[in-house]
C-alpha cells in the first residue's frame, strides 16, 4: 500500500455515485461554458490531426478487424465499429500535441474522454446536453485521480493521459448509457484493470496506442458493465488496486474533496500552438517583434531570449531535425515565427523544420537564465545588423492561466486545424454547432459535419 | 528509477534479438516437448471455460465490435476478427483457474501467449513447427520479464498473467509473422505501453478483461510494429520504461542472462484440479482415503488436514458459498474429493457448493498447521464413527514439480475439459493433433477441431 490517508474509504464507490447521480442541473454555467470550449477544441485537434501518419498507419493496421461501419472516425471516410472509432479519433486528437491541458496535472483529458462518447451518439443516439454533460463528469473523474496520485505517478514513467484518462472515458461512457451507481462502480473497475500507457512511448509512434486504448477500453469498460460483468468495488483503494500500483504519493482525499462543488474543467487550458507550453510566451513575443521589422524578415544578427530557467532546460534544442523534435526547441520556435508570422501545425511539419531560412535564422538564437521571469512569461530581444535592438516582454503567454485562449482564438485554432487536416470541413458552421452544444437534438450531427463529402 | 543493475543495457533488445532471431534447430528436444504440453492443457482449458458465464457475457458485449469471421473462438460457433478472437480465446483459457503456471512467478503463461498464434494460423497460415516455435519463445519472453519483476510487482497489484503476458503475447506474434529484430523491438515496445491488470480484478468477471487484453493487444502490437508504426526502443528498461514502473526490485539480469540456454517453459505446471495449488497434496490424499472406505461415502465424523500454515492461511474457508470461492476452500475441496472421487470443474461449480451433502461433510473438516510439512505436502487424517482412524500422508502433490502431470493425466484433463465446456469435440482426435503438432502442416486445423459441428 501506498502512503497516503489509513481508512480512505470507497473511492471508487464514491466517483461512482457522483458520476452515475449527477443532474445537469447541478452543472454551473461556467462549467457547461468550458464544456463546450473543451470539445470545440477536441473536435479541432482530431480535425488537425486526422491525416498524420501515424493515424493513416493505424487505420492499415486496424481495418482488418473493423466492426460494421456503425461509428465514423474524424475528417476521414472510413467507417468502423464504436471501439476502433474510439481509439483512432482519440489518436488524432491527441497526436500533434495540441490538444488541451489540464493544468494541475499536465494531463490532455478531453482525448480519451470525448470519443467513446460521439461514438455512442452515432450508435445510440444522444442530445447535445446528454453528450456534454458526460464529457464534464468524465474530464473530472480523469483529473481527480490524476490530482490524487501526482507528482510520483508521471515522474514513475506513467503517461497520465492514456492512465488516468480511461478513468473519465468510462465514467463518461457510462454516464450517457445510463449505468446505475454499482455498474458505474464496475466500469470504473474496469477502466482499472486496463489503465497503461508509458512516458517511455512519448516521441514514438506508439504514444498513440496508449492514448487511444484509454478512450476504447474505457468505452468497452462501460459496455461490459452495461451488461452484468463483474468488477472488484475497490479497484482505486483497494489493497492491490489501481492507486497502489500507481504510485507511491497517493491523496485519496483530492479524489474526492468537493465533487460536485469544485469542478476541474476549469483548470483545463488550450494550446495556441502545437509545442510545449513554455514556448508560449516566447512565441507571443516574436509575433509581436515582427509587427516591428520588416518584412520579409532579414537583418537579424542574433535573438536572445530571456526566461525561466526550465525554459532552456527543455527546449535547447538548435538542432531539431523533424516536425516533432521541433515542438520542444526554442531555436525552431522563435525562427518559424519570426519568419512566417506564425507558429501553427504548418510551422511544425518536416518540411518547416528543413527549411534554409528556418535553419539559418535559428542558428542565431541562444537563451539565457533569468530565474526571476517566471515560466509563462519571457522575454525576447532581437539585436539587428544595424546595430539597433528590440525587445519584448511577454507576461502572461497566450494559453496560459493568466491569459487564457479567447473563443475568438479559440475558433481560428479549430479554422486552421482543420485547414491542415481536413479542408473540406464548412468550418463556421461546424464551430456554430458545437457552440451550441445545449441546444442540439442529436448529438452525432457534429460528426457527420467532419465526415468529408 | 527502480533500484536493480546500475547499467542494465538495451534489455528490449536483447529480448528482441533473441526472438526475432531464433531457429527452430535452436530449441531443445526436452523444451519442444514441453512447449506441447502446454499448448494441449491451453486448448483444454480454453474448451472448459468457452460456456463460462463471463465469456458469454463478454462475447455478447463485444459482438457489435466483431470485424469478419476470420478467426474462431474456441468451442464456440462464433467467428470474428483476429482481435477480438485472442481476447475471448485467452479469455476462456484462463477463467476456470485450470492453466498452466509457471512456478517461479505464479504466473499463467499460455493464456496470454497462444491465443494470437492460433488467429494467425487461421487468417495467414502457419505450420505446426511455426507455431510452437513462437508458443515456446513467447512463454520464454513472458516468464523472463517476470522473473525479473517479482516478487515485488505482483505484491504491489500488478496481475503478472496480463501485465508480463502481453509481452510474450507480442513475441510471439511478431516471431510467427516474421518480424525482424527492430520490428520486434517495437512490438515489445507497444506491449510495454499497453501492459495493465490488477490483482484487484481477481475475484470478479473483470480479471478475464485483463487476461484478454493481454492477448488482444500483444497481437495487435506486433501487428503495429509490422506497419512501422515505431515504439520507444527501451521501452522495458528506459528511465521511463516499464520496469521503473512495475517494480520496485527490478533485476535485469534475471531477464536476459542465459537466454537459449535455460528454457523458462520447463518450470511450467499443469494443474491436475481446477483449484488453489496447496490443495493439490490434501485432494491427492483425499481420493487416496476414499478407496480405502465404503462408498457411499458415510461414518465420517472428522476429517483433520494437517499442511503447512500457508494452506490453513489462503484456504481456511468452511462458508465457501459459490464455485469461485470453493476453488480456495480446503473444506470444500475434502468433501467434494472425499464424496465424489473426483476434483474436477463439475467439483467446484455453485451448484456442486450448494450440495446438502457437500455442506455437511466440510462442516467436518479441521485444518492443523505443521511448519514441519512442505507446501507441496499434507497429512488428511478421517476419523470414523467406529471410533478407527485413517490417515493419507502425500508428499508430493499431483502437479507440484516433484510429482508432475504425466501425459496420460493431462490428457485425462483436456477430456474432462472438453466434456465440461464443448462435448462434441472428438477428444482423442485433438489430443493426437496436438501432439504431433510439429508435423502438421497447418496449424489451424488445431481451431477446426475445437469447434461445433
Amino acid at each position: 500500500m501506498p502512503p497516503g490517508p489509513i481508512s480512505p474509504g470507497a473511492i471508487t464507490r464514491q466517483l461512482a455515485d457522483f458520476a452515475a447521480g449527477s443532474q445537469w442541473r447541478d452543472i454551473p454555467a461556467a462549467v457547461r461554458r468550458e464544456g463546450v470550449r473543451g470539445l470545440l477544441n477536441y473536435v479541432g485537434c482530431a480535425l488537425g490531426g486526422c491525416g498524420d501518419e501515424a493515424i493513416r498507419l493505424a487505420i492499415r493496421v486496424l481495418a482488418p478487424t473493423f466492426g460494421a461501419p456503425q461509428a465514423g472516425i474524424v475528417g476521414r471516410l472510413e467507417r468502423c465499429d464504436p471501439l476502433n472509432a474510439a481509439f483512432l479519433n482519440a489518436a488524432s486528437a491527441n497526436v500533434l500535441e495540441y490538444d488541451d491541458t489540464h493544468l494541475p496535472t499536465v494531463m490532455h483529458p478531453a482525448a480519451p474522454v470525448a470519443p467513446g462518447l460521439f461514438t455512442l451518439a452515432e450508435t445510440r443516439g444522444a442530445s447535445g446536453q446528454a453528450l456534454l454533460h458526460a464529457f464534464i463528469l468524465g474530464v473530472e473523474v480523469s483529473c481527480r485521480i490524476g490530482n490524487g496520485l501526482m507528482p510520483h505517478h508521471y515522474r514513475r514513467g506513467a503517461h497520465i493521459t492514456a492512465t488516468c484518462g480511461i478513468f473519465g472515458a468510462a465514467a463518461a461512457a457510462g454516464k450517457l448509457i445510463g449505468l446505475d451507481a454499482v455498474r458505474m462502480n464496475w466500469a470504473l473497475g474496469h477502466a482499472a484493470t486496463q489503465s497503461a500507457g508509458l512516458v517511455e512511448s512519448l516521441g514514438s509512434m506508439s504514444k498513440s496506442i496508449g492514448v487511444g486504448n484509454a478512450a476504447r477500453n474505457g468505452l468497452s469498460g462501460a459496455f461490459f458493465a452495461e451488461a452484468g460483468f463483474t468488477a472488484a468495488e475497490s479497484a482505486i483503494e483497494g489493497k492491490y488496486g489501481f492507486a497502489a500500483v500507481a504510485s507511491d504519493t497517493v491523496d485519496f482525499a483530492k479524489m474526492t474533496a468537493g465533487l460536485g462543488d469544485k469542478w476541474e474543467i476549469l483548470a483545463n487550458a488550450y494550446k495556441p500552438y502545437p509545442c510545449g507550453v513554455v514556448l508560449f510566451p516566447v512565441i507571443d513575443a516574436c509575433l509581436e517583434l515582427r509587427k516591428r521589422i520588416p518584412v520579409p524578415v532579414g537583418g537579424i544578427r542574433e535573438v536572445v531570449v530571456r526566461g525561466h530557467p526550465l525554459l532552456r532546460e527543455r527546449t535547447d534544442r538548435p538542432d531539431a531535425n523533424d516536425g516533432r523534435s521541433a515542438k520542444v526547441s526554442l531555436q525552431h520556435s522563435v525562427a518559424i515565427a519570426l519568419l512566417q508570422g506564425a507558429a501553427g501545425i504548418a510551422q511544425f511539419t518536416d518540411a518547416a523544420v528543413a527549411d534554409p531560412a528556418v535553419q539559418a535564422l535559428r542558428a542565431k538564437v541562444t537563451a539565457e537564465d533569468d530565474a526571476a521571469i517566471p515560466v509563462e512569461a519571457a522575454v525576447v530581444e532581437l539585436r539587428l545588423a544595424d546595430g539597433s535592438r528590440l525587445s519584448e516582454h511577454v507576461k502572461d503567454g497566450r494559453g496560459t492561466p493568466g491569459r487564457p485562449m479567447s473563443n475568438i482564438e479559440l475558433d481560428a485554432k479549430v479554422a486552421e486545424c482543420a485547414g491542415f487536416g481536413a479542408p473540406f470541413v464548412d468550418v463556421p458552421a461546424l464551430i456554430a454547432a458545437i457552440r451550441d452544444l445545449e441546444a442540439l437534438g442529436d448529438a452525432a450531427h457534429i460528426m457527420r459535419m467532419t465526415a468529408p463529402a
